[in-house]
C-alpha cells in the first residue's frame, strides 16, 4: 500500500511538497484554516477548520510546513508515532529566546544575546553591544517584529512589551543558509550553501552557491550536521547564518522545514528539498543533494498574476516560474517564485538583475514596503531593517 | 487570469504534465473513460465517460496524452481553435500506412516499405526485401500487432488481413528517438539523442546521451526538427529512429506527444519534456533542453507496488521514483519508472543494471511476456520480436 502524508499548513510549501513528492506513490492530506490556502487544491484530501484530527487519523506520517501550527494536531500526531520531525523543533521554534538559549547552551555559535525584561534591560544591552537588534520572541517573521538600534536616538523606538531578545548587531558579510535532509537511520546530506539577500527584511533573491570561500562553506555545512545529529532531526532542516566581515560564521536561526531559500533545488538539483524531505519522512533513502548548475531564485513577492509577466520572465534564458495559486494579493505577500540557472556566476547575476527588472520594474518598494506601511498596528514600532544587501 | 489545459486522456503521460505544469499557474482539467485513470486524482476537475464536451468548453487549451483520443473530443477542440497540437499529427497517427507515406512524401528516410493488400503482396515483399517486417496499420503500439517474417517458415504467420504495412527489415546499430519541442512562434530546442532498449517489443530501458556519434545525433535531430517544421507543430514532438549498422539515420515513426523515452528530462534536465510541452501550448517561452547529467530510466512494467520495492531502488545512488498510481496490475503494463543520474556512462550503465536487477530479478519475462502470452485472442499471429536489444 501507498503511504499517506498528512502535511499541517497548506501554503506554497506544502503544495511544493505535494508535487515533488507524488511521484513517489504517495497520497497526500492537507490541512489549513483557510480553505483558499495553496496547496490543498494539489491534495489528495482537504481538511478545513476543525479537521486536524481526521487529518492525523487518516495520515501514516504526518509532517508540517510551517512552525506555527495547530499545537494539539501537533502533540496527537506525536502521540501516535506519526509526527516528522519531531515537536522539539516546533518547541524551539515557539519563542526566539528559547532557540537561541538551546543554541548557546548546546555550543553552537550565535550572535552575543540578552534577554531584556525591562527598560533598564534594554538601556544596558545598549551599552554592552553598541548597535542591538531587540527581537520579539514570538509571532515574528520575515523581518517583522525586529527592531534596529544603531545609535541613541533608535532607542526610544524599542517596544515596551517584555521580554524582548536583545542581540549584538554583527557586521555581515554574507547571509547564507544551509539546507540539508536527514533520514531516519541518521545520514545526512547537505545542499550546496545558499546566499541570501533580502528587501525590507523579506527573501528576495537566493544564490547557489554562496559567494564565500570554502572553508567558511564547509564550517556552515559542518554546523548544520551538527545542529541536525543535536536535534536527532528527521527531514529537511534549515540553519541561516550570518558570515561577519571577520570570517565568523555564526547561527542566525533554524528553520524545522523545507525552506524558501532552498526553492533553487526544484531546478538546479537532481533531487529537490521537497522531494528530499518526503523520502526521509517516509524512511527512504534520500537522494543526491549536488548542485548541476550555477542556479538561483527570485521571490515574486506583492505582485499579481498576469499572463504577460509570466511570459516576459520566461523570455529570459534559463528560467521558470512557479506560480502558487494564491487567490488574494497583498504587498509582501509570496505569490510565486523565479528559478534561474545558467552557466556560470557572471550570467547568473545578469539573469537575476533581468528577472527583477521584469517582475518589479523600478518600483520594488511599492510591492515589497516595510512592514510598518502594510501593518498599521505595528507602524510605532516597525523600523525598516538595514540588513538588506 | 490563470489558464486552463484540458487532456484528452488520463494515462501517467497526463498526469506527469500536471505535475510537472501546475507550477506555471496553470490549471488542469483531465478526460478518460477509465474513472481510475492516474492523471484524474491529480486534476483540477474530472470528466469521465462522455462528459468531453463539457471539458472542451471549459479550457482555453484542449491538448492529448495518448492519438487515440476520443475523434469527436478533437474535432470540437479544434474548431474552436483550442487544440494544440493539431488534428493533422492525430489524423497520420491513425494508420501505419498514411504515417509512413505522409513521411516519404515529404523527403523523410524511412525503411523501404509496400502496402500488402493480398496474399501475393506478402510473396512479393518477401521476395523484394527478404526479410520483412509486417504491420497492422491500425491500433498497433507497444509491439503489438508486428510481425516479422526472417526466413520462408515465417510466411503463413502473417495475418490474412488486409491491408498491411510491410517493410523491409534493417539491421539495427541503435534505436534512438529525438525529443523536441516547438513554440507557436516556430522556435525549436531538441533534447540530446535517446537510445532505446526494448523487451519483448516493449521500452524498458533508455540513456541520454546516445552512444552515437556526433554526425548521426546532428542528423537525427535535424531530421526531428524538419518534421516539426513540416507539420507546423506546436508542443513536445517525439521522433523514432533506427540508426542502421552502416550509418544511416531513418525514421521508425513519430509521437505527436510526449513520450516515455522522455521522461529522463524529469531528472536530466532543468525543464521537462512535460513542462516545455505545457509552456508551448500555451504560447510561453520554452525553456532550456540540454542534459545535466547522464541519464536514463528504467521502466517499471508490470510490477505490483511495493513500499520495500522503492526503498531498494532509492538505495541506488542517483536515483528517483515515479510510481503512476494505476490501481490494476497487469504484465507488460507500465506502472512506473526509475529516474538515473551519474557522472559517467560508465557508471550510468551499472546503476541501469543494479535498477533491473531490484525491480525484475531474474524474472524480466515474467513481468514482460510476449504479446501472445497476454492477449490470447493475438495468438495466433503473434510473434516474440525480435528487436529487443
Amino acid at each position: 500500500m501507498s503511504k499517506v502524508v498528512g502535511i499541517l499548513g497548506g501554503g506554497q510549501l506544502g503544495l511544493m511538497m505535494i508535487l515533488e513528492g507524488r511521484k513517489l506513490g504517495v497520497k497526500f492530506l492537507v490541512h489549513d484554516e483557510d480553505p483558499q490556502a495553496p496547496a490543498l487544491g494539489a491534495s489528495d484530501g482537504r481538511y478545513i477548520g476543525d479537521s486536524w484530527m481526521e487529518l492525523v487519523n487518516r495520515s501514516d506520517i504526518v509532517t508540517f510546513e510551517f512552525e506555527h501550527v495547530n499545537p494539539s494536531a501537533i502533540k496527537m500526531a506525536e502521540e501516535d508515532g506519526k509526527l516528522r520531525p519531531g515537536s522539539l523543533t516546533i518547541r524551539l521554534k515557539q519563542d526566539k529566546i528559547i532557540e537561541k538559549s538551546f543554541l548557546r547552551d548546546n555550543g553552537f555559535p550565535t550572535p552575543s544575546f540578552m534577554i531584556i525584561n525591562n527598560v533598564e534591560d534594554v538601556n544596558r544591552a545598549i551599552r554592552r553591544f553598541g548597535r542591538v537588534v531587540f527581537k520579539v520572541p514570538r509571532g515574528a517573521y520575515d523581518g517583522k517584529g525586529q527592531y534596529y538600534v544603531m545609535n541613541d536616538d533608535d532607542a526610544n523606538r524599542v517596544p515596551r512589551e517584555f521580554p524582548l531578545l536583545a542581540e549584538e548587531f554583527v557586521d555581515i558579510h554574507r547571509e547564507v543558509s544551509v539546507i540539508l535532509v536527514r533520514s531516519s537511520d541518521g545520514h545526512v546530506l547537505t545542499y550546496p550553501v545558499t546566499e541570501n539577500h533580502h528587501h525590507n527584511g523579506i527573501l528576495l533573491y537566493s544564490i547557489s552557491p554562496a559567494r564565500i570561500d570554502d572553508e567558511t562553506a564547509n564550517n556552515a555545512r559542518e554546523l548544520a550536521i551538527g545542529l541536525a545529529n543535536t536535534l536527532d532531526y528527521v527531514g529537511v532542516l534549515t540553519v541561516e547564518f550570518f558570515v561577519t566581515r571577520n570570517g565568523e560564521v555564526l547561527i542566525n536561526e533554524f528553520a524545522p522545514r523545507v525552506h524558501n531559500s532552498g526553492h533553487w533545488t526544484l531546478m538546479g538539483a537532481a533531487v529537490s528539498q521537497f522531494e528530499n524531505h518526503i523520502r526521509a519522512i517516509l524512511g527512504m533513502p534520500i537522494g543526491p543533494t549536488e548542485l548541476l548548475k550555477p542556479s538561483a531564485i527570485v521571490n515574486m513577492l506583492g505582485v499579481p498574476y498576469g499572463d504577460d509577466l509570466i511570459r516576459r520572465v520566461l523570455m529570459i534564458p534559463g528560467t521558470s516560474v512557479w506560480w502558487y495559486g494564491k487567490t488574494k494579493v497583498k504587498p509582501r505577500r509570496k505569490m510565486g517564485h523565479v528559478n534561474i540557472i545558467a552557466n556560470n556566476m557572471d550570467e547568473l547575476g545578469r539573469r537575476i538583475n533581468e528577472v527583477l527588472g521584469v517582475v518589479y520594474g523600478n518600483e520594488i518598494s511599492r510591492y515589497i514596503p516595510p512592514w510598518d506601511a502594510v501593518e498599521s498596528n505595528d507602524s510605532r514600532h516597525a523600523l525598516t531593517t538595514i540588513n538588506s544587501s
